[in-house]
């Protein structure tokens, strides 16, 4: 299998989408955002989505040479349209212009709509930690989840992520997290390998539980935390997309074909300065937090295991799986 | 058992308030609030509390007297000092001042520290919905759960409450959920019948799971959907307190005794103006989500419940169980 440094990685992708009718400039975003992904070890963000994108930019479902704009309807929004293309070219205006916001009011609020999948969640919020911010994003995706006591999917299985700047040069806390109890590649899985899936991971189409991973896969994923993840869904549901004029999960079309018209899902990103809200001993306070669960045996931060996958990727680069490698060359 | 309109409940509930060292304004806000929790169904918010707080307000752990302070760090910021006092007089100036502050800027933070209790945490959220708002509300709790993997409880049970105007005179959208899998008192009941508990509930002392009520309640209790949920209560940790500069809920006090230094715990709000994000049209994109729930045999929008029990208890009353009301005319 090959090995690949992140730049080569990068490159590879960058050529695959421009030979797939994306600009220059979108590719190589796009590329830095699914390299960083795959980095990190969130493989279903990463290079596997190459050839999909690939397609559905040939194909115009979204537009590669897209080139995103942003207003300023109010002084602490910044309302940005993503023209249909891809969600990353819109990711980098509000990580250019969302911490002068930010930091200028307090908090500050991108929103963003016609949009498209917006890959690994944490990473947009970890760039706004990195700029001295606390940040969170909200984003839909295509329909999975029915409302509870419901059978039709109405919402996406919705990301939330969280992050928050470390004091002394640490790496920001990073949280982010799907609301499906499981993701759908789980049940692809079972169902590949002709075993049942475990109760309280999916429901038929039908609205009753299943174990059947085929029946799974024709019905509705499963929320964590049963009605209470619905909520969640319908909360970041109505953030990303009701107040953003995006497209609803029920609305949008599949991410990941190059079938129909584009999905224009959205996303909320908010951007609070913690020392407007805190003063200056807000960071030593998230140290102390940080310290309450480190010192316990067995428990650590969120997404060590991905800053762990990073540096190991920077220092002896990414390992490619040859069907990967032919796949995104075959673009 | 006696029956009491909501404005007799309220002068009850203001009453015993006064007679423990509580100012009559304060008194009053406090009634308010533990009211229509009570009218809502949402007990453990409600008329339950009131001899708890009378005792801590006897004790000096809660200032009945304190006058919350507001000052603007930032334009899109109002931070709020409860001084030790009851939450709902802070909560009443986040009430007054956001909204103006929120279609000014399109977005803004109320951040309160030095709180307590903030009650039932759709409320606050609600009435900025009422203001046309969309509202998001982050409040932390003295420590229940613990780092996933750890033992030491060193989060809340931490609620998120979230609202969102509808269009046509229809009440908003309210989602309220605390981050724990079941609520306390659920553990409790088992153990007075004896009898034992799911797992999944809680975990002992030792952090291994438990179908012991009495090991349960000496240990921790569970977040909803395992470690995704104690990610989500890590965030409202740090949001709620860490940038507030409240309390953490390792270093609050019980909000159920008198003992003890004041909890000092924080409250984080946000509120969007969904007009200024999304344009004129926003709400009835609410609406359309709304129906794609509603037009379902089994679904409902969270918070139906609450509001035919506020309905009924407007026309026909509160029925007080006669305990409740012998506890609250004993203050």
């Amino acid at each position: 299998m090959p090995v690949l440094t992140i730049t080569q990685a990068e490159h590879v992708v960058a050529a695959a989408l421009e030979r797939a009718n994306t600009s220059p400039e979108n590719a190589a975003r796009v590329a830095r955002a699914l390299v960083a992904a795959e980095a990190d070890g969130l493989k279903g963000h990463g290079l596997s989505r190459v050839p999909t994108y690939a397609a559905q930019a040939k194909a115009g479902k979204v537009d590669g040479r897209a080139t995103p704009t942003a207003t300023r309807p109010r002084p602490g929004v910044l309302a940005v349209d993503a023209a249909h293309g891809f969600a990353y070219p819109a990711l980098a205006i509000v990580a250019d212009e969302l911490p002068e916001i930010a930091r200028a009011q307090g908090v500050a609020a991108a929103a963003i709509r016609r949009s498209h999948h917006c890959g690994a969640a944490g990473h947009p919020v970890e760039a706004l930690a990195q700029a001295g911010l606390v940040a969170l994003l909200f984003a839909n995706t295509p329909a999975a989840i029915a409302p509870w006591g419901g059978s039709v999917p109405v919402f996406g299985t919705n990301p939330i992520a969280f992050a928050c700047p470390m004091p002394a040069g640490r790496a920001p806390i990073v949280v982010d997290l799907s609301l499906s109890k499981v993701a759908r590649g789980n049940i692809l899985a079972a169902k590949q390998k002709g075993e049942p899936i475990p109760e309280g991971w999916a429901l038929d189409a039908n609205g009753n539980p299943t174990t059947d991973a085929e029946a799974a896969l024709k019905g509705t994923m499963l929320p964590l935390g049963d009605a209470k993840g619905t909520a969640l869904a319908l909360m970041v549901e109505l953030l990303a997309a009701g107040i953003t004029g995006a497209n609803y999960a029920a609305e949008a079309s599949s991410f990941l074909d190059a079938e129909g018209p584009p999905p224009g899902t959205g996303q909320l990103i908010l951007a609070l300065d913690p020392v407007a809200l805190g003063g200056e001993a807000s960071l030593m306070r998230v140290s102390a937090l940080a310290a309450m669960i480190e010192g316990q045996d067995g428990a650590r931060l969120p997404g060590m295991r991905r800053l762990a996958l990073r540096e190991k990727a920077r220092a002896e680069g990414l390992t490619v799986a040859d069907a990967t490698m032919a796949a995104i060359e075959a673009v």
